[in-house]
Order: C-alpha cells, then structure tokens, then sequence
C-alpha cells in the first residue's frame, strides 16, 4: 500500500468521478498532515486543483468528505434487502446487508484505517459517525419491520434485531480497523454475527425438536413435590 | 398537568438548583412559543431573569439544556451498575440500569413529551441525542465487559447486548412517549425486555427462556442413571 493509501485505494473505482475522489484524496493528505480542524476546504480544493463549488457539488460539509462512500452504500444496503425474495430469513438477510457494508471499508483498508484514527481524534467526527450508524441501523430496522408485520412485538423484535447485528458489525469493523485492516474483514464479521444469530435466528425453536433423540427435559414448578417430579420424569424417559 | 408542565414538573425535583430549573423551563417555554433555532440563550437567560453567565455555568451550550437530566442520569446508572454485587446476574443488571433511565422520563411525562416533539423537529438535537444513548449504551457495555472478562468473545457479547438493551429501553419510551406519557412506562420497558432477556439471560438452557422464578428445568441425557438425574434436580430446586 503506497503512502498516498487513501488516493491510490479510492483512485481504483472507477464508479465514482475522478474529480471527487481526487478532492477526497486531497483532503485526507491534509487532514493526516496538519490535522482535521485546521484544514479549510479552502486548503483542500486548492491542493485538488479546482473550484470551491466543486468541493460542495459532492460534499455539503467538510464532514462529508470523511465519509464519501456512505450514501452510496446506505443506497446500496437499502436496495439489497428491498431486492430479497419475499421467503429470506430475515436475520441472514439482515446479517448479508452488514457484510455489505463491512466489504465497504475493506475494499479500502489503508483509507478505512486512516479515517478511524481521524475519528477517534476528533469528536465532530465521532458525532457525524453515530448519525451515519443510525441510518444504517434504521435501514435494517425498517426491513425487519416490514418482514415481522403481524406479528405480536414484531417491531420491538426488529429494533434489537436490528441494533444486535449493528453492535457486532461494529465490533468486527473495530477489530478489524484495530489489525490496520490486515485481518480477514468478513471472518471477523462472520464470528461477531453468530451470537446474533444464535440469540434472533428465527429458526422457531421448540425444545423438544431441538433436542436430540437421547436428551429429556423435565420443567417443573420448584414447589413440586419431588415424587412428581420424578414421576414425570421417568415417563419422559420412556421404557428402557 | 399544568400548562406549564415542564417548569412544574422539573420545579419539584429539589436536588436540582432553582436556577437550573428556572433556565429549563425559561428555554421550553421559548422554544415551544418561538421555536427552537429561533431561541437565543439571550432571549433565554431574558425570560428566566438571570445573567448570560448563569447559564452557561449550567449548560455549555444551548443544545445542552434540552437534556438537562443526562449527566446525572448517566452517572447514576453507572454508580448503580459499579454498586452491583459481584454475583449479580449481569443481563438482568443492565436490564435494571435501564429501568432507571426510563424512570428519569417517566418522572416528568410532560417534560420529556415536550421534548420528543422538539428532538424530533430539529436535526442538530437528533444528533446530540444520539451521542447521549451512545453513552449510555458505552457505559453498559463496558459493565458487561468487564463481567464477561475472560469468558470467549466477551466483549463482543457485551456489546450486542448492550446495543439490544439500549434498543428495547428506545423502543419501550417510544411506545410511551407517544401516548402522551400516558402509558405505564415501566410496564413497557419490561414487556419490551423480554427478548433481550429470552435472547441473552445467562441461565444457558434454551427451555428456560422467560421462565418464573419458581420453575426450574433439567435437561439430562435419556440414559442417565435416574439417582444423578434425581441429585441434579435436587441441587436445581435449592433448599426449600
């Protein structure tokens, strides 16, 4: 990774307009260079080489640019789970829409790296992050609402669901940015999901189907006199 | 409820100094009358018959008298956790932690209605709010950390725990803001619990979900000896 990480990574999409990224770039030479708050979007269209307009054409705020590719891809997490077949499990749905997201800042490792430092650094920036990681945890939330309509606590349901993958997505993202993005991004996310999954997986789980074959369960009232108890227990086992 | 409500509400609460009061409910009176962005914390200190000093000795901006209660609250949901015995169980402890921010609403419902309406109308008070419930869902989450310390993938339970409490607390005062502060809101936050508490209470059997105190469950391998079966649901059962 060169040491114009964040130009040369961004420079490879071809997606997005040269002249965006390259005001993208600009500003993140200054920002690690003579820090967040003393760069003016002044300073950075002057390095890019054009107008001030163009800065806000793409940005409305100087904020804006630390985050360039989040519209783009709350668009793009909106649009996939609105494309899903009507019979996918929601909860896999949900976590495929966080892998997404995390395959955002991993595509870009040196530059996702370079914003976490700037983020950590500067409380403005931190505030601008947790608005973006509402609307995201909304997008799912909003999906999960949709799919449980009907059903009793359907959007309390959707909520934890909801904030539960944003939390681990989170702390996957985290260990990952932590590692200076040399870890294996989607591993991470794969391990952070599963206790989601484990607890919100809507397989419906009646005991008794997911025990094995070999293993009875007994739910007494702790007041039951133990002869029942074990009378009832004994009938669960069967003969043998 | 008076039509003064948020004064009046607020005015009972005797911990507070009456100048604090007095600049709360200056500054809801304003911003329900005139608006929000069109109250200055001239027009502000003005009403409340005080100096421009006075107020910021209180509120270092004029986001910050919208929430006047949070540091407090904050600091006391993190006393209570840091004062929770060292066997307490550590789900049910942030489920508890968030039963008495919800209290902090609950206690003056004309207050936090007036202001839910208010938050809702102005971006900027949505984002400080958020920053607010990140702090909160930060403080539970380092208490579950901690507890979790040494367990496998602790911290990352911690997190979606924290993140699904926090998400159920929202959801439950949402519920109740909208009815007017009517509702019984704690009723709401423990109905709105239940998932978190069915997903992630610690008791690690799955039939045991939501289950009352006074039930107890065994899950044992069909070919068991009967008298181990029999000792284990002695020990579950407990003296008595």
């Amino acid at each position: 990774m060169s040491s114009s990480g964040a130009a040369a990574g961004r420079g490879d999409r071809t997606e997005q307009p040269p002249m965006r990224d390259a005001l993208v770039a600009a500003a993140f030479r200054l920002f690690t260079e003579q820090g967040y708050e003393r760069t003016t979007v002044g300073d950075i269209v002057t390095l890019a080489g054009v107008g001030r307009r163009s800065f806000f054409r793409y940005f409305p705020t100087k904020e804006d640019v630390v985050f360039p590719d989040h519209e783009r891809c709350l668009a793009d997490m909106t649009a996939f789970l609105d494309a899903g077949p009507g019979d996918a499990e929601p909860v896999t749905r949900v976590c495929d829409a966080a892998r997404l997201v995390l395959r955002m800042y991993a595509e870009n490792p040196s530059f996702s790296v370079q914003r976490y430092r700037l983020t950590k650094q500067v409380p403005g920036l931190r505030a601008y992050e947790l608005s973006v990681v509402w609307r995201y945890e909304r997008a799912l939330a909003r999906y999960l609402r949709e799919r449980f309509a009907g059903h009793p606590d359907g959007s309390l349901r959707a909520d934890v669901i909801a904030a539960a993958v944003v939390a681990a997505h989170n702390n996957a993202l985290r260990s990952w940015l932590r590692s200076d993005g040399r870890d294996d991004a989607e591993a991470a996310l794969d391990h952070a999901l599963t206790p989601v999954r484990e607890a919100f997986g809507t397989v419906p789980v009646a005991p008794s189907r997911a025990l094995p074959e070999d293993v009875v369960v007994v739910v007494a009232r702790r007041d039951a006199p133990l002869w029942r108890v074990v009378r009832e227990l004994e009938s669960a086992r069967g003969p043998g």
